[in-house]
Parts: C-alpha cells; sequence; structure tokens
C-alpha cells in the first residue's frame, strides 16, 4: 500500500513514449520465460512499460526485486510478489531489466540519471542476465558523449568536495546535483547520501574511468556499468521511426 | 569549500526577488546586533539576501548556526564563521532569520517547501528571537488556505502510508513528495525521510493541527511553526510595490 | 538470506530464558488464530521465542510484518512470508507480538532497549491487539522504576543536546547511549538517529510524560507505549517459579 | 555542547592505556608544529591521549578535523576549534593522528574496529603527513594474523549478503557485526551502512586485497589502509616496558 507517486512525465503517448513501450514489449517477449524465479526491475520511465509487459506473463511463481522505493511501489501496486535483494540469495536473480541513460556498442552503459544507480548495480551484479531497454536517444559510440550530465558518482556527503576534486584531476566537470524543486541543497539518494554528475568532455575510457572512480574515497559507487561489474547482455532500443533495435552484445 | 550549488531560481531581479532583498535589507537592520554572538539561519531563497546583508555587519565575534546543507554552504561561501546547532548551548541563539511559506496574522508559520523543516524548527526553538523574512505572497489570513501544497511533513519513510491514512482522518488530502528532476521516487530529506505534503482545503485551525500531526507515530517534524513550538517574533513582508511591511507580532 | 546475527544472549536455558519460553508459547496459543492475516513481530531476546511458536501454528496464509533487521532476520531464516509495513493496509496487522522493558498494570510499557521503538510502535498501533510477553523482572507498579536506563528517546543527532536539556526540565537524567563494544561514539539506531536514555527517579506520570517528551522539537519517537498511541491490549510474563502471569488489561 | 559519551574503557593506567599515551605524548612532540592550519583527529581509546598532548601545544590558529561522532566531541569539550572535513580545502590538512587496529612493517594498517573507518580515511588521504598511534598488541608481520576480527568492511545495509558471499569468494569468513548492548541487530555507522567484520586466516595480500574488496559492488569503504590510498607514514608504539618504538616507514 505505498502511495503512489505522480508520474514525473507526461502520460501522453510521445513518440518516446511509444518507442519505450515497443523495446519493452519486446524486451519482456524474448527474454523472460515461466522458469524465472527472480526477476530484477530497475528504476525510471521505461521500467513503467516493461512491468506492463511483464504483468500480462508473470505466474505466481515469479518474484521481483525491485532496485529502489519507485520501482517498490510500482511492483507492489501493480500486485506483483516482491522481495528485497537480501532476501533473494547472493547471484539467485534470474534476469534483470532495467533502463539507461547511455549505451555504447559494446552494451556499456551511464546509468544513474534517477539516483538509483547503487541499488541497480547491486541488483544487476546479482542477475544471470541484464536486459537494458532504451530508446534511440541513448545510442552512443563512445560513453560520454550522449548524456549531458555525464556520470552519475554517488558519494558521501562529508566528501562531495575532495571527491570533485579527484574528478577534476580526472578530466572531469562535476557538478553537485541539486534537489531541484522538491528540497533546498542537494538531491539526496534513497541511501543517504549525494550525487555528482560528472561530465568528460570528449568522452570516457570506459574500464580506466570506472576504475578510477571507484578507487577515490568516499565514492559510493558510479553509473558506469562495464565489465568491472556488470554490462548490459543485450539492448532493446525503441526508435523513432516505431522499430526495436535489437543489440545483441558481442561477449 | 562546500562544493555551490547553481540557484534554483532565476537571478533575474524580478519583483518577487527585489521584494525579498528590501525585506531582508530591513529585517537585518532592525534585528542585528554587534552583541550578538550566535545567529542562526534558514534555508531557502530568500535567506540568500539575509546573508548578503548580515555580511555588511557581521563582527568577529559573530557565529552562524545553519538549518542545512543548502545554508551552511552559502556562510562558508560567504567566508563566515560557522557552528553546528550541537556546538551551542541550548537556547543561546540570540536570533535567528528564516524565510516562510506562508504566515498568518499572529506570526503562525507554514514551512518546509525546501524540505528543512526540521533543521529549522530545532534552530527557531533555540533561538532567544525568530525573525521571518518573506513577501506579499505569504501573507495568509488563514493558515492553509494560500500555500497550495499544504504542511510538509516529515515522516519516517516506512510509514509514509500509515501517516498518510491518518492526515486523511484529520481531513487532509497529503502528496507524497516526488524527487522532481532530481531522483528517481520520493524526495529524501538532509535527515533521510520523507515529506508529505498535506493541503487541508478550508484551513488549519494552528493549535489543533500541530498537535494533532506531531502526535502520529512515524512523523519526525511538521512543517506548522506556532506557539506549540515556536512563531515568529515579527515578520518583515517585501510588497509588490516595493514597501516592507512589517508585522509586530502580539504576544 | 539475510546474514544471522550471533544470539547475544547465552543459550543456555537459564531460568529468565525459560520464563520467556513458557511466557511467549502461551500468548501465543492463546491469542493466535489461522485466520489472522498480518502478525506484527517485535525485535528482541523474548521474541526469539514467540517466533518458534508460531513456527508451529503458522498457515500459507499469515504474513508477517517485522519491526527491525533483527526480527526481519529472524523471520526470514525461518522460512516465514514477510512483508514491510508500508506493504500492509494502515490498520490491517490483526495481531501483534512483542516484548518490553518494563510494564505497568495498565499495561503501559517502556520499550527501546534493543533500539527499535520507532519501528515497534509503528507495527503496534497498526495492530487490532497488541500482545506483550516478558518475564517476572519487568514487572512494575510504576513506569520509570523498574528498568534502570530510564525511557529510550529517539533523537535527531543534531537535536540530542537540545533535547537533553529539555528531558532535564521535566525532571530526568539523560544520557547519550554508547555504540558499546561495537563502535566508537554513540549508538546509531536502523533510522540514522540517537537514543537517550532518560532515567526519572521517581518514575514517571505516563500521559503526562509521554506528551512532553512528544513534543520536543528533535524527538523522533520515545519509548513510552500508552494510550496516547498504544498500550498492552495483555501482557504474559514469565514467572520465576515456571508458572505465567496473565495480566488482562482493563480498557 | 556535545553530550559527553562515557568512556568505553576503564580509566585505571593500566599498562595498556600508558603504553597508548606515552606514545601519543611523543607522537604530537615528533610531529605538531605550530605552523599547521589543520590536524586530523581520528577516532578510538587512544586519540584521546593524542588529543590531551595537543592541548599543550595548540594555537589558536589551529583547526581540528574530527572523523566522527566520538572525536569531534572530544575536541569541542577540550574547546579545541573544529571544522569538517567539507570546510577544508582538499588535502589540506598538514597531518593526521589516529590509532590502528593492526600495523605491519611497511606502515600498512587495519582500521575500523570503532566503525569509523569511512571518515578516518576520508580525513587520512587529505592529510599532509598520517601518524599512527598504537601498542604493542598491534605489532603485525602480515596484516590480518594479529587483529581477530579481521577486516572491517562499510557496507550498505542491502549489499550484506551479497558482499558476504564475494569476501568468502576471496578466502575470508566475514561476520555481520552485531549492535553489542546497544541494539538488537546490526552495528550500524555514522553513515547509516553496516559493518562486515572479515577475518582472513592466514593474512592477506595488502594490495590485492584491499584492490579486490574495493571492487565488490555495496561496499562502501574497508578498513585496509595501503598505498591504494594512505598508509601510515610513521608509527609510534607504546611498548610493554614503557618504552616508545618509533617506526619511521620506508616510502
Amino acid at each position: 500500500m505505498l502511495p503512489l507517486l505522480r508520474r514525473r512525465h507526461s502520460t501522453l503517448t510521445t513518440s518516446l513514449d511509444r518507442a519505450k513501450r515497443l523495446a519493452a514489449t519486446r524486451a519482456v517477449r524474448e527474454n523472460f520465460s515461466p522458469a524465472h524465479n527472480y526477476i530484477g526491475i530497475g528504476s525510471g520511465s521505461t521500467v513503467v512499460h516493461v512491468v506492463s509487459s511483464l504483468l500480462q506473463v508473470a505466474t505466481a511463481n515469479t518474484t521481483f526485486v525491485p532496485t529502489g522505493y519507485q520501482s517498490r511501489s510500482l511492483l507492489l501496486s501493480a500486485g506483483l510478489r516482491v522481495a528485497l535483494i537480501d532476501e533473494v540469495p547472493p547471484g539467485a536473480i534470474d534476469i534483470a531489466f532495467d533502463g539507461a541513460d547511455e549505451v555504447d556498442p559494446a552494451g556499456n552503459c551511464v546509468k544513474g540519471g534517477g539516483a538509483c544507480l547503487l541499488m541497480e548495480k547491486l541488483v544487476a551484479v546479482n542477475a544471470g542476465r541484464f536486459v537494458v531497454v532504451a530508446d534511440w536517444t541513448k545510442i552512443s559510440t563512445k560513453l560520454g558523449e550522449r548524456y549531458a550530465p555525464g556520470v552519475p558518482v554517488e558519494v558521501l556527503p562529508a566528501a562531495a568536495s575532495y571527491v570533485m576534486s579527484r574528478l577534476r584531476e580526472l578530466g572531469a566537470t562535476p557538478v553537485l546535483r541539486s534537489g531541484a524543486k522538491a528540497k533546498a541543497g542537494p538531491c539526496v539518494t534513497d541511501n543517504g547520501n549525494f550525487i555528482l554528475d560528472a561530465a568528460f568532455p570528449g568522452g570516457i575510457e570506459v574500464a580506466d574511468a570506472a576504475a578510477r572512480i571507484r578507487g577515490i574515497v568516499g565514492v559510493v559507487e558510479h553509473g558506469i556499468f562495464s565489465d568491472a561489474d556488470r554490462k548490459a547482455d543485450v539492448v532493446y532500443y525503441g526508435m523513432k521511426d516505431g522499430e526495436v533495435l535489437v543489440q545483441g552484445i558481442i561477449q
């Protein structure tokens, strides 16, 4: 009986929204199996369509593992069975569906626009298969070039200025994410931390950036999903023309 | 060296911004004394003008007590001396300046639009004098009638739906505040809690509402500032015509 | 798959442990019904026995609502079905079982020795019936006289010294609870707050103390369970001699 | 005006306590300079002696940067000037003094017995010189062999079981740290996280273990202080016989 949050996006079926829906539908159709016990569910606007599609096919045996308050609320209000990640044996999630802010040809992603990157990554690394659903605006040839705010980095509040100085040494121009209209001061994550949005002009070298950012004291997690932890196994892009582009990842 | 957040509001000197500035200037001129040791500083856009004015008059002996990350950042970047509320003897704040979302003729306020109500109230109850700076849009004849979102109520996340049901029994239509563009899911406060915005159609009976809301299990604090804890001693309203209306409160 | 914490208490069947076990067994036998959908489960050493007894009788339809990490872990490791409090409709818990640190003849309790008082009270106020299981050392004629540390009060960390000063005005001698051997500095609750243990020499007037402590800014919750929120409907005391004393509460 | 916590250790001048005191006195004498602007202060029982020694020599220009509530409380009650780490320019701490749970000949440390490892590491990496004060029981030839509980690892609560499974793959036997007598369930850190104590039978290869543990999703920080972030520049050991052993670290 979690209170429902009002949708952050218009419910008008815009072309973008339609593209996401079509991609979500196909991603579920091609990847869901009734044999799945645990299904991870990411956060954000695309995931709303994933859950709608899963509602058609989920069985009584399927348990869903959310990545934050928004996706937990979405699942509970849909009447689906929910378990928290720590109730599931390590590695036991059969498949996880999630969105992304930017994806490169190898399936590396930038995630965290919705500030849920830590739980999203925790679910992803516990999943046997990681399926990303996106739209054509997320297609990138090099990570960092497409999603303007850059790499979201979750930090201990007391470490924000130190981590910013270290990110600048790595060539980034980090900004402390504000609470927007919701609160004065910085955005606070579900874990009580802050988010730095670290733009890297010219894009990033994925492996190098992931390792260096992870190594900074005060960084709780960053939004680069790559081989260092978990990249996408397959990506479904809803295209402008109504088609769905499936990018099978060469491992 | 706290990272500065970008201003949430346009820096254009709109008539509203000018009104706030004029009110802040006069509030500081008429209430600040070099004998003050500790000055509480609230949160929000109006307080930016208060700090600008205080910069002209503060002495080396003045220590400022912020009510959250935003005001602490503002004070530190202005080079002012800052102490956290728990470093100050109970009751030792000489004067506190703050904004408000709605103020009635008796000096009762609704606060919390910026989600800092708990620390703001903690500073206010420790202050010998509580000065509110506002503009003409905050003038209310009955609390609840003017500020559309209603009374902000900070709640333990797990208690959100229970508190909402209790608020409905009191006649409110509560909404869980979303994270807006900053995050998926609900807004999280500096204290790791959620905010319910509880509109009371027809307004509230201040004393009754304050007591009833405070008594709900799971409520950490609410945004009604009244005799139950602390109302304004004086209010400075910047008016549309450039005047400043001073509302001395009859105790 | 939550990691199990080692028991805090010896597993030797001491007379105290045996008394708790006998009281728990009878409390479950006399209060559990297969018609119950939701059963609240408190925290602490006594509750371990309650869960053991419930394991014998729970049906596939019973869902358990824990009051913290310890009781959630206990329920999950017992293979019971668990729901968080915010997944349950407000007021829909049929019955809640919990321990207490001190109980008076009217069923008023002091709770919070295990620092879980906020979630315990949230579950209690959502329960149709509140059953307390205790032992003879918890029997009190006047609250405050028996449990030496006094009333646990959960506070915002920044408010600790202010709340202590206010508690002293009420006649208490509050102490900030230390992290014991687990951490340097104060104990931190599951909600990120501190605990003050407020001894009231001579005991407390329940209604008055509950109202006054709840009204202090910075107090998140206190450990007095009374008519102001929820007192016990019935108490089962395991006695030294192996008997179980049942104290039906006169409403 | 932070409330003082009762000392966790006996105030009897035991030989261990005396050893710590002597080491602290010499560490301060040989490393403090009146030219220092910012001095980092760690957590734990040894640091109490460091602060006592610094009280003799600190000037009005010295600002102290604590690593948690305990050391902040200690500094404030000593009347010293305190700044939080985020008020200090990155890297501007001249020197930091701290204790350790185990130290090897190269100055690598295991820290975190007091659950403050994250803030301690954040202060250490911002310090020009990192001085460790310990006693003879902390001398180790290989990290992991001496301090029985093993490497403290701070984790997101939801990630505890996943991180435990990953630590087991690395050869550790991790235990979720309990709240001891202070609370039911796990110890919660000042940052709202849990602590895993990961014993590595046979000890650890420092660089390898530090990198692997840091790379696990859900790990916020670990207690290995090494070249990967910051090891000791010099260590002062109070010995059983009253001598102080100074271990200058060969860089």
